[in-house]
């Protein structure tokens, strides 16, 4: 797969070796998530969910920067209501779950940092495999909004210390090694070569597998989270509420301000 | 806040700067917590819940020794029947009620050892900064109790294996590193100068951040505990028919006859 | 207890010494567990369920090799239908439960590696002492199956993060420090002798405790399970199913021809 950086809206791209489905996104903006990508993403997932010939999904990021660094800013600056406000949020809610529902196993590539959203995918991958200097940090509460959506698939992977730590301490960047030590990452590796090593001997095993099986625990491993549909939904609504906030609001103007 | 270590019966003392509330509590044995102190530790909060001016909450114990040993092994000797007992055990159940219904968000600072009720305490807050040190011990089950009115607290922010390890083993202290890899401290500081910056600037952020965001967060980090309220005074009663068996009798005779 | 490894079909036997009732299994292909095996260590399981001379237990597997390898791979190659499938896969349902549902606080003592079903064992007990090297693999996946019987007993204890990882990388060993950081063993040995004494120190202190208030602990760290009757059961069903699959077929096939 050769990565097109020109690309100036970014791109969704999928590539299938041996079943193994490869799901690759770009944004120049660090991989951050605007709605058509997300529209992309979750129809590739949603596609593979039906395709008997894909038995494992890779989900990667382009570039040598961040892996994602969430929802998309710009989109944000646009909010001006409670509706508009919900939409935004449930983008991420709709790759979830997506993720969530997809009865493929999905193994994450983080070869970066991971920002707001960016943990959730990382989170809502079935195993996830990462590169050193890959830190997180969920920044939403800084900006008086909070990591709501994603959360319930943060907390089912770190637990609810380890999120609420990452959530209110909302200006720190957690290193690679607590994300891995926490349980977001089940692999941590030195080097671009070690990690992709590791990613083929996963994805090619569990290529190889009974695909019943894989289903099976892939329902296992998601069991009760059948309410997430509503739950999702239900945070996104109240993150687009507290968009509009005078705090969130000001703390928008500086930000316009300084881009402009 | 000058430190009031004269005072016999303890004291609960509160202050309030740049948003940010002080709740500071003391008692000469090792701050361990009789009925009125927990009164009025449940006090301070509650009114903290209804006050706007409060944006984020600390909650720290005087003194150089422990943070908290618990409930107060001087009442424990007057129970002489369930009632009383349930009573007693209530005390731990309506400080962490309190703390997980209050809509502000809790740091706890940790500068000393942690028994029983304290180990709740530092679980019930919604971020724990600890000073190295500041070990932890459930010694409950040795005097044929057991931590059961705190347990919920604890099992949510450190998990069941961590939380059984130390019912199970209740005579045996954990360190304060074991209990910030377990996730009941998210910080931990080798001074308390580095703890206290930590600390300031946690809450400054806080402090300045939307209060509507940081209740919306204290609400998800508190997800699916609305029986508390009923759950921990099942647990007190349990325990306070436990305090009335032979062999804790028998425990309570020794420690009586050591004491004289 | 004299360890008999010369029993060609294995055995359980058990001792009772102070309180302490110790359960000891053997099985000449690495402790694994076929029907009579197991159909005993429920029986002993149950029978000290009852005895009021028992306070706690520690169940141990003889030898110098693996802890258990799980379900017997034997009995597994004779599976023709559905029905056997689901018998089959009972067996660790059967164990896990009657672990879960006894009074009394049970140690175990991991003194070699665990595999599949003994990783369930050990996440089973309510307080787990290995010795280093003591290291897990859930390899259910690798061959077409899941590790789904004891899922919920090891996510418990672990939590969903490394389960998951676990069963998902089946072919890779965890180890036994990996083991400890993840809650699975509560105490990791260097040496048998040092295991032993923690044993004895523990179990002894836990003979000696109310086992009023031992019983409410164990009620209370298996909150929320009383549903695993039935959900164990469906787990078995559901492996029972899998393991007539092409894939599995085959792999049996395969491991079959190599054996004669």
């Amino acid at each position: 797969m050769t990565i097109d950086t020109d690309a100036k809206d970014g791109y969704v791209k999928t590539e299938v070796h041996n079943n193994i489905l490869i799901i690759e996104f770009y944004h120049p903006q660090s991989n951050s998530l605007p709605s058509p990508l997300i529209a992309s993403l979750v129809h590739e997932i949603d596609s593979a969910a039906r395709n008997i010939d894909i038995h494992v999904i890779v989900l990667r990021a382009a570039g040598g920067g961040a892996f994602c660094a969430g929802a998309s800013f710009d989109e944000l600056l646009t909010i001006e209501d409670e509706q508009q406000g919900a939409q935004f949020f449930n983008g991420f809610a709709s790759i979830i779950n997506a993720m969530r529902k997809c009865p493929k196993l999905i193994v994450a590539r983080v070869h970066g940092k991971c920002v707001g959203g960016g943990v959730g995918l990382a989170a809502a991958a079935d195993y996830t495999i990462a590169l050193e200097g890959a830190d997180v940090k969920l920044s939403e509460l800084s900006i008086g909004i909070g990591p709501l959506v994603i959360g319930p698939a943060v907390e089912r992977k770190i637990g609810l210390s380890a999120y609420s730590e990452l959530a209110i301490d909302s200006t720190a960047w957690r290193s690679s090694d607590w994300a891995k030590r926490k349980g977001l990452y089940a692999g941590l590796h030195p080097t671009p070569e070690s990690m992709d090593e590791a990613i083929a001997r996963l994805t090619s095993a569990l290529a190889h597998t009974s695909p019943e099986a894989a289903a099976e625990m892939k329902k296992v491993f998601w069991h009760d989270t059948d309410h997430w549909d509503m739950l999702l939904q239900e945070r996104a609504a109240i993150s687009g509420k507290l968009v509009l906030s005078s705090y969130t609001k000001e703390c928008l103007r500086k930000f316009k301000e300084k881009k402009l």
